[in-house]
């Protein structure tokens, strides 16, 4: 299934090139996987609340074209449980339905008291792959 | 006293009008003040480790006129001890010797337990007499 | 009158103390005014457009408390125009109705092509005049 | 050939986790290859003033381990050709000797003026093919 965010550029995520600065995708990649997180009913702050921390160890990203101040980024994200204990977002972001970066982001589930990877927790699983079934049809 | 530190502008801190953001000063004024209190003997991520927050309170800044991408920026900061729980920042910056901004930040002080104000811990305020004592001349 | 924008808090907005960094504040104030000037018919990306920069002077916000990542943020925006070259914004920003900040911003408006003050475009004063009158009851 | 630059981790580049953000690392990377340009005599800050900007078209990195608030992290970075419009960034971070990412970033060169690809100018070959040579045995 398909998650589907909405994100308008700030002026201060420009820079002299008169476009959006490479870092700043990065920030939006993530407020939509927190945004696929918290539909599915398992919002990012519940499973930190919970003992655990889903920090970022793999990305990459192509940047496809210029994305200008004040346009809106239209960002499909495809969530992915990687054995057990990663997670997998892909994305396609869109202006006026034109392909501007695509990029793979992977999260590995931490416990917060160890700071060592432990396996995804149960609600978590349980609330992806409910999510992904009831939408199947996306 | 006054403390020194230059810091050169990164590509990412300017935005489309071809200067440095308005924000990415506050992080040049953190890192001013950082190193003025690690040149005094009582590092940041000390005052952490011992329990305290020093999170900002109050700022203001004006901007003189614009700093441009790869400018080395001169950071001159004063520090001052205001009341029980209050540590006072001036800061002047300069480029090539002209004042291209001027700012004054407060911090208090924090436990890190409670997150309630509490008062500056004798191993700071110590550090900081001794330092301002220690340059006079400065 | 007064101009309402909402923003949640994103997770690399905040900073080790466990709260929104003090210099994300200022990428809030900002979203909130380009908003405001949108919703008066006069958007900034039209300023830009039209030959003019309107770059930050003088800045001031005072923190009331702790922000948390995810949490909502209102911002209360007031705009005045400050004589031939120059506006003002006033803010206040709460949390579940309680201020967590409250700041001031003057923008200076500068020619873009001789990166120097110039008047107001009439423009751009027509809008905030219509606006304000528009909304007296707010 | 490598080249080497430190960078100190500041305050706001860490977030909630305790850690540094993962975006933080894009303007690390930026800023060492910057420095690198300038140390082959060829800095960015001319490449655009001749007429041609480099923005970032692929990147991906992979995150090894937690990189701390004031910890200093060492960047190796080497340079290559790609083609006749793309330079390539392999780089190695590490944190008192211990790799904490590595990472690949590639620019392509375009026109300023027609925002297209356009041929890496002959005057930036030359200084990376100078100084490549002059390093060999690094």
């Amino acid at each position: 299934m398909v998650h589907n965010y909405t994100v308008r550029v700030r002026y201060g995520e420009t820079d002299q090139m008169g476009r959006v600065h490479h870092a700043s995708y990065l920030h939006y990649l993530e407020a939509a996987r927190i945004e696929m997180l918290r539909d599915s009913g398992c919002s990012y702050a519940k499973i930190e609340a919970q003992g655990f921390l889903l920090p970022v160890i793999d990305l990459s990203i192509q940047y496809k074209g210029a994305v200008l101040y004040d346009e809106f980024i239209e960002v499909e994200t495809r969530m992915e449980i990687l054995g057990r204990v990663r997670l997998g977002f892909d994305y396609r972001l869109q202006v006026k339905n034109v392909l501007v970066a695509s990029a793979r982001v992977s999260l590995a589930c931490l416990s917060k008291d160890s700071l060592r990877p432990t396996a995804l927790p149960t609600f978590l699983l349980t609330s992806i792959q409910n999510y992904t079934e009831s939408n199947v049809t996306d």
